[in-house]
């Protein structure tokens, strides 16, 4: 247990910001809140991890929030806060341009600080807000007031979910965000007790710090928000990172290593490896890549995931067993990645037809099937079956063929791709753009769930 | 509706045994019963179509019962009964041996008549009998009762399922009994009723002509005994084969024609034309060849049939989907037939272990598989995963491993395997003793029901 401590102790004392760091980053938020207050258009409240005091020693991430009166409309918040930000980025920075999220807000660097200036409703109640924006209030709030004496908790919690690779609440991680870090800390009351308290996860767990008792979510760890029930705080979190996250906590509790605090290189693989390693696996890789949809990752990824997995169905359906398949998004390109098993099949198919006694389905199937000069429908098992050409023999007249474009991909995907898509094969699939993406599809997990095991 | 009629007594017009015929075989039974009668012993009765004059032109079974008393224990049965029948038989025929149902009996050949000499019990009633010959009389009492008027009827279903290749209710035909052809008429008065009612068949269907609501079971057509309610007179029929005469009877009343009553040819297949064969389709064809064991049919058949069942399950959970597979049980050997889409996989496979929220066996395999030097166990949709090599990345090594042993293979199959088995693999699958089987392998269903779709 000394040892869990002391360790735990030497990474604090890399996690927590020096002195020097916090006076740096607050003396910016200060002048920044001044400068909103001198403008006597909103009210100026710093937000995020800076605001709560949980952020990590080299963080450089400061939301200056902007709150506006609920009497403006949609319009005026936009165009006036948009200027009030234009006008502050000015003064203080160099480099600033406008963003989008649900609003456009400002992105300004000043000093070594990524500054976001963002305008929001300033509502009395979180359950009253317009836009998710002015959601983020009353986190700070919330979370300043009771985090006291858990700060290193959560800094803790904060890098070994880093390290594990399951930190982060967008949709490529689908992991954890800062603010459902400082919530687990609170609700389980330290970092520790959380770890222990993961034996007993399971899926569609409730956490409910409020009592709340609110509507029904179905994702797998449903943390309500204490500020609006209506909210599950790891809406983003997929199963396989809550599961990760269990594997690590208990891992970690069984043999406290430093290695769980570690950010891990970033995987990377060469051509070369790529080639030897397919040449040892004997399996087929196949690589669909296509220009990127000029729309933000919070839009494209989920569309790639449900396309993937439509695309890996549509393989199977033909008898071509996908062995594992993956997508990413990257800035030019995205990649569907898919390992198969076999590559040419022989040209008979058996297409499986109603049962005799469903009348109606089975004497449509019989009048379609007749015509056709293959002998046939014979019976299997009760229903109507017939012997047909299979209509893709080879996995790469599939995976080039317009079928693809008819299985449930998502809209802009399917724009992109009804404009053509490249098709890689083996060791082709290689692109150093894509090389991280490729190692950790070999790789199947974080480094570090794997490192729990050995 | 004329041609129906007009071609049904066409068809009838060569069915009917002729009177010379008739009087022929008739003459045969009346000396048998003649000589049983002479011996004191026990009281002769002629069963089967004959006595019931639903017989075929050109039939040539004759069954002779001899009913001893129930006094009689069934050792005594068998001594007396035996002896009395070897007596006739040395009396009437050059040509006889002693076969076995479940008791011994005497088969011999008298003239161009095949006899059988059959011993049984003369009980007062069918719910009172000791083995399934003792049964036999009473259907044939039943049948000869209230069969006058529909004999053309049953001539006609017997040539009809014949043809369709579903007559016969041995293991490997799974089709119709005479008995059961003989019923299906009088309960649906006649043959054309009965092919108009299959229309409405459906699985599980029950028959009861004699309304005893008896016991329940479970095979795919249920028809009570009226002699037993404890009996299904269907129950050797295949959901197979019920389905095929719905779809015979659809087609013929579609399209009365008289290839419905014409024997199809024997299939058969050359060596040649296999190999051209298999070249057109591409697949992978297997067979596992072996001694067969020293038991009947009704033995050996079914369990062939679980242990092909069995086989191909072991190869679909290694990999290899299995197109089509079947069996055969010939005089000197027996063949599993298997034709595959691939022949050989990669050296990777994925196995997959429990969910992680069950804790217990989640840690057993964690504990079992961390000891290996691949990476993993990783996590995939919430549970273990390990890829791990392949057992077997060629379908022959498999098929020749002692694993096929391990699988749920028959009592006397597995007796035989244990000594080893031969395997074949594309043409030379191919033996004169098997060509009409893998003939039939690849027609998938008989001609005719085929025939009715062309």
């Amino acid at each position: 247990m000394v040892t869990r401590l002391a360790l735990e102790d030497k990474v604090l004392a890399n996690l927590r910001p020096t002195l020097g760091e916090r006076e740096h980053v607050c003396g910016i938020a200060k002048r920044l809140l001044d400068a909103v207050a001198k403008s006597g258009k909103a009210k100026g409240m710093v937000v995020g991890s800076i605001a709560r005091n949980t952020w990590v020693r080299g963080d450089r991430d400061l939301d200056v929030f902007m709150l506006f009166d609920v009497s403006l409309s949609r319009e005026q918040l936009e165009e006036e806060g948009l200027s009030l930000a234009r006008t502050i980025a000015l003064e203080f920075s160099k480099s600033f341009h406008e963003k989008y999220a649900e609003h456009p807000y400002i992105n300004a660097v000043i000093d070594d600080v990524d500054v976001d200036l963002v305008p929001c409703y300033n509502v009395d109640s979180a359950t009253k807000i317009q836009s998710a924006v002015d959601r983020t209030p009353f986190h700070t709030r919330y979370i300043t007031d009771k985090i006291n004496g858990l700060i290193d908790d959560v800094l803790l919690l904060k890098r070994f979910t880093k390290a594990g690779g399951i930190y982060g609440s967008d949709q490529m991680t689908e992991g954890f965000s800062g603010y459902l870090c400082e919530l687990l800390v609170l609700y389980y009351g330290g970092f520790t007790p959380l770890l222990k308290a993961t034996a007993e996860w399971h899926p569609h767990m409730i956490i409910d710090p409020e009592h709340h008792g609110a509507k029904e979510f179905d994702e797998p760890l449903i943390v309500i928000d204490p500020v609006d029930p209506r909210r599950n705080v790891a809406a983003a979190m997929s199963l396989d990172r809550m599961v990760e996250f269990m594997e690590l906590a208990g891992g970690y509790l069984e043999d406290p290593a430093e290695k769980y605090f570690l950010i891990p290189p970033a995987q990377t693989i060469t051509k070369d490896e790529l080639t030897e390693l397919l040449a040892k696996r004997g399996t087929w890789l196949y690589a669909i890549t296509f220009t990127t949809p000029p729309y933000i990752e919070e839009v494209i990824v989920p569309q790639l995931k449900r396309s993937m997995t439509a695309i890996a169905e549509h393989l199977d359906r033909n008898g071509f067993a996908v062995h594992h398949a993956h997508y990413t998004m990257e800035k030019e390109r995205c990649m569907f990645l898919m390992e198969l098993l076999v590559r040419v099949l022989p040209n008979v198919r058996i297409h499986t037809g109603p049962p005799l006694w469903n009348r109606t389905n089975a004497e449509k199937f019989r009048k379609k099937h007749v015509v056709s000069p293959l002998p046939g429908p014979y019976i299997n098992e009760g229903k109507y079956e017939m012997e047909v050409p299979r209509e893709f023999t080879r996995v790469e007249d599939l995976l080039k063929s317009e079928t693809l474009l008819q299985v449930r991909l998502g809209k802009h995907v399917r724009q992109v791709l009804a404009n053509g898509w490249e098709l890689q094969k083996g060791s082709e699939c290689w692109h150093v753009d894509f090389a991280p993406f490729i190692a950790g599809f070999f790789d199947r997990c974080s480094p570090l769930v794997r490192a729990r095991r050995k």
